[in-house]
């Protein structure tokens, strides 16, 4: 397999885009850099320090733990709404029924809270007829509740009294969190229940994980939203279109949206501060564009700038004492709307916030095959009598991840990272939106 | 970075699945199999043993061969439409325009046959401001022909007379065999000219690339139609919507719609023969499946069964010696009216052929950021100067491919594989639905 | 209310309209021309010489002719599908459940062909729990056949064995019918059964009814096959994108789907006559259109040019002595790669046929509420006893049409009126596209 | 044509349905209530006293008031976005351009603003390849700004200075009254000047205006935000899906929505008067339902509920002394959170206001075809002289109204007709949610 690159001659001359990204060598691929052909490594009889570099392969065991005939398996799902979540569950249900012949699987209503005693719920006995067509909705057939919250011991309890054997979590880092105590409750008591997670973050913002369900039907959808905005803008005089999206800890959302739909002039993530005011700010940036443009789009991600919140609204503390966070996306709207009166510039602001309509979607094609795959691979590690771990995809290879990798860390768009350049790019804007004296913002 | 995976205890139990597979061993996944973390090495300062299994990783040059200022770019598009066409023409002009300075971009028009002078087209110009909205639109805006066909000493000399420097030709395999002649008679006249492929096939059947663009947006179209075909079957008596999709070496379409959508009994591809007789043949199943569900939704890939088809028409062949190979689709239409009619059962056998449909359509968000990503690959590699070359995925990782590599073989679906499993799984049909006897086919 | 209109002065311009359509004086409005306000009639009390031209009203009677407590309904669904088939069994169940209290509704399973107790279908018992969400689905959880070819006396023997007073019967000219038929017989033997239809014609043909369920839906489908025949046309030299569409006796969904789009070149539909070849006919008019533009599209309806089938085919008969009829979308794909081949000229045809797809596709939501409506006046009418009508729509007022009306004549294109005009200008084809020598033809 | 329909006996039973709106006689229908068949009179050697009830029907008149050659039309987009704005744009231009050969189109920028001498702002020219593919998208390419604000006589010199003869204004109710002060003004200058509207309200609150364009498309759209509302809502305890939509004097968009899903339980419209608290308020019936079925969705029209408003923010007034009035769907999600934090039951409401991203969206084919049909018959009426009207629709049949007739009164939901039963039927809500003592609520 030769994969040795013709070069017409020496390369001398510098490229553009050294300008763009003056001080960010790294940002250059020199042509030394390769990529693997083979990422799959049989470990079985070699020493065993592939370990720390590798995850175990997920996939069916030919020797199992579970006899599928004294089998009683659960499904519970916490935490937001997210396109795949009927999915997922189906495909549980598909692959123990008809493949493992488990005929005992519980549907654990309203998340961990479905567990707790105390909240009377009784579990649905779910079998292929029931959730034969249930993956061409959004939402979950089970409901969903926050997860991690309860008396932990109390629903180990209920687990053992309903008999379960292996429980399937789907949910984001407080479901996982939650997971883990679970299993280690249950290893304390010494049970032999076997607890896998299938993760679901609708902002795709989980460590060592390439991608989660629901993601690629999110962007999607928040695609639309950037479209209205984009027809909404240009419909007005100094029009601006401001768009808010998921994305708590990391912008995966809208920046992929920015990317796929090339309407957004602004894109506003949690991974890269800005400032609103000043001369480098975003004000001043947005009044020049109109004066040039006469419309613009702002797509914000709702965890963006939540240091001019705190700064905004010092004093209102909730109940338990933490500071009240305004909503970004009412909040820019409203500074938007003051700074361009001062200016004494008649705008006209549109304000679209989309997430419940995204969370609600259900699972595009591409989302609907990896919620199966998931579904399926989740129950070969069930069987196999795997727990505390998580269903993953790395390189493309669907991966047994421990709980405890999982929490450890949340992924986020790295500002110095090609990815981000194709944002600036898309967008148009500039690289650096702060000011260099922190006294203006 | 701990990866290592709690189990319950010791896996005793056989799997139920070893009756599903039982030859296939391969079908298991061993604990000790590994998926490596990090597949990005760098090799400048290596020894160049890794060559043999890396590709060379795809990115901006911080030297660059061509100089913008006098650098002329052209792209050509060929072969049959395919999602995303318009993204990746748009993608390349604004890379080149803004980023790279590159003011002179050509249009080819329809195919290489725009290079042949005969034709008399001429190029196109293109700015950014005609790329603008191209790729809210399927299609291509230049206009695409067969590839390949062309006396290619003829397109060099326009090539040369329109002073090109780099070429981005966007097509399938003869496409890439054309530009693979092409840079030959351009290396040989010594000419700096560089030749840069971005790899098209709808089919997603490329070797050595991990996803072809335009393949996802036909998957999600390709469910459509299923979801029309399922409905059809299941309104009438003995009702059997029968889908024909693309692909005529490889089934990946027609396998990734039947794990979307789930509503396939009977999934047929190139990869896996099948009898359409005999007791084990697809119409005994099929005759079997109506008895007991009474429809049927059958989904074939236009490659399939082609065996069937000669043996029926052993005597026609067209000009150039061929046998002329009947429509998969409409040759499964007749002979089963044919066997129903025979058997005296009443049918109602509904027959779709959505192709043009699912190639026009414009591409999903994901194949957009996808084919966003393609064109400012294509374009750093085409001002580096690297030539002979695709831009490529593998690992998640753009990279260069050579040609020749890609060329050399074609991507399909492994019937021993999980995915052909999984397909399995969705559809319900038999394993193997070839008959022991040859004769009775 | 003034309804008088100002003009501005005399108008002694002749209209440059009169010149595309000059014989057609019929075409123009005089300013004496007047639509009337109201066109809801009270005759209780007025003589009767209304009668002639009005509809009665639909709507529910204060008093009924059926009790509630001991009335059976049953619903059967016939013919093709149609967008919207589910949404009208679930509004009649609804209604009759819900509002009128009648707990015993059947769902007679494949059409008339489920009430012939040779064929032994059990009715399903049809619930509000069981149609609750079937809306979202395209066809019918019934299932259909072909209307009107049973033995009607076995039927009325059946339908009187099951208890039934009221049969809902949706479906097009057979069912209508086989329907009064039905009614007939029932009559005959006094039986007090209600026969109520529900017109069901996707090509909206049926007259004296304004507007048909799933036409709507339909043309929406269709405009998107419209759409890809336009991106393939314009992505290849010459290229031809050829739709087929429903519309045996008229071209309705043609018609509205090529004003809705405006991307078709030629529409052929059966109310208006074409030659092929010869100076004015189809293939020269689409050989001067390819040297002008180089592509084009060609939207046919399927009844359109059966004279030209007929001519090419004189010998081939059916077992009933019927000339067989060939597909006019395959005909005509035939005749013009074989002009073009003998004019030298190498075309790219793409043919597509979306039929199916377009048949089966939900409803979209102003058909939802359509058909809501229809079902609701049809429970109205049964529980009060009216009998061998259909429910209709004509001013925007939902109406009762006694079935003999609804067969005597179906709906067409009048190629004199401003709906033709409109196509012409939405086309931009020829207003005549015949030769004046028929020998040429 | 025999009309008269058939009777299975005398209808003596009192219908179910008079319980339901037992003080509503009017809602029934009597078998004497006939549906005129021809609503299309000629009046030109009749009599005039049918022009009382009638309509000039619209269409191209034979002589017509301008030569094209000579003419000068404009076209200006005034108030919100509504789906079919370029449509209608579009539609003006092509048959102005191509079958009046009217050469010289201008298009207004930002709505009458762009007529104000002191915006400076430039009109575009349109012509057939300026606004050839603008029907895709949603929006207006000329802009739109709040209509009728303006300084009139500043417009009309400007109208003249710019050398229009037909101005078409497309917009609502304010862009009405705005056009027909500016026909005022140029009647007293005897300028031959045609001021044509096309009406434009996404709400369809035109009176004698059968249908607007945009509305059919807005419900469509409407409909996926109560879909998600109710996804959401079944997807947590207690969950309360609330959805706010446009119409602020008439909830057409909130009960036609309501009426083609039918997952709405409460419909708030401004036409019927609710209480919130209170034993028959709406909160106490939301309580109830919570209790019984755990979830809930409540669609509220943004004009539903003002009273409440009001009392609850009494003393905030804007510059003009107009009292504030809070956004009603942001108010009943603090209200029904506040009422049953008070009642200690936890609940989930989840807030959708999905208005622009139903502005904003292209038309649906309907819509689209009726714009087409507008923007002609706008065309027809301009060249023939007409001024001071709108082309409306009535009876199926296209005609000119007078503005004043127009802009006298808004149309609304009926409270006492059977499309307002109807939503009770589709929402189950109860007929009357007020309090016989006013001081309750």
């Amino acid at each position: 397999m030769n994969t040795i690159i013709n070069n017409l001659g020496e390369c001398i001359i510098d490229s553009p885009l050294v300008n763009i990204f003056p001080s960010k060598k790294s940002f250059f691929v020199s042509d030394g850099q390769r990529v693997i052909y083979n990422c799959y490594i049989n470990n079985d009889c070699d020493d065993d320090n592939h370990d720390i570099n590798g995850f175990e392969a997920a996939g069916p065991r030919e020797k199992i733990y579970f006899d599928p005939a004294q089998t009683c398996s659960a499904i519970v799902t916490c935490g937001g709404l997210s396109p795949g979540l009927n999915n997922v569950i189906r495909s549980i249900v598909m692959e123990s029924y008809y493949r493992y012949k488990v005929k005992s699987i519980l549907g654990i209503r309203f998340g961990y809270s479905g567990l707790n005693p105390k909240n009377n719920y009784n579990p649905m006995q779910l079998t292929p007829q029931i959730v034969r067509d249930i993956h061409l909705d959004g939402g979950t057939i089970l409901g969903s509740s926050r997860g991690g919250v309860e008396d932990m011991e109390l629903l180990v309890d209920r687990i053992e009294e309903l008999g379960i054997n292996i429980l399937y979590a789907i949910g984001g880092d407080g479901t996982i969190k939650g997971a883990l105590k679970l299993a280690d409750i249950i290893k304390k008591r010494r049970s032999k229940i076997s607890i896998i997670g299938i993760p679901k973050t609708i902002d795709n913002d989980i460590s060592y994980i390439q991608r989660t369900f629901g993601f690629e039907s999110a962007v999607a959808k928040a695609v639309d939203a950037i479209y209205s905005a984009h027809i909404e803008a240009e419909g007005a005089q100094n029009g601006i279109g401001l768009v808010k999206l998921m994305g708590r800890h990391s912008g995966f959302i809208a920046a992929n949206a920015a990317l796929a739909m090339n309407d957004v002039n602004y894109l506003l993530v949690p991974e890269v501060r800005f400032d609103l005011y000043g001369e480098n700010g975003l004000f001043a940036h947005l009044k020049e564009r109109l004066k040039r443009r006469s419309h613009a789009v702002i797509c914000v991600a709702e965890g963006a700038g939540q240091e001019h919140l705190v700064k905004d609204k010092p004093k209102e503390y909730d109940a338990s004492g933490n500071p009240v966070l305004e909503d970004i996306g009412n909040f820019l709207k409203d500074k938007i709307n003051d700074y361009f009166k001062k200016e004494k510039i008649k705008i006209n602001l549109k304000y679209i916030d989309p997430s419940y309509m995204i969370r609600s979607t259900p699972a595009n094609s591409n989302d609907a095959i990896f919620c199966t795959m998931l579904g399926q691979y989740a129950v070969h590690a069930g069987m196999a009598g795997k727990t505390s771990m998580i269903i993953g995809l790395w390189n493309n290879v669907y991966t047994h991840v421990p709980m405890e990798l999982v929490i450890s860390e949340s992924k986020q768009i790295d500002p110095n990272s090609r990815f981000w350049y194709n944002i600036m790019a898309a967008t148009g804007q500039p690289v650096d939106m702060t000011n260099k004296e922190s006294t203006v913002s």
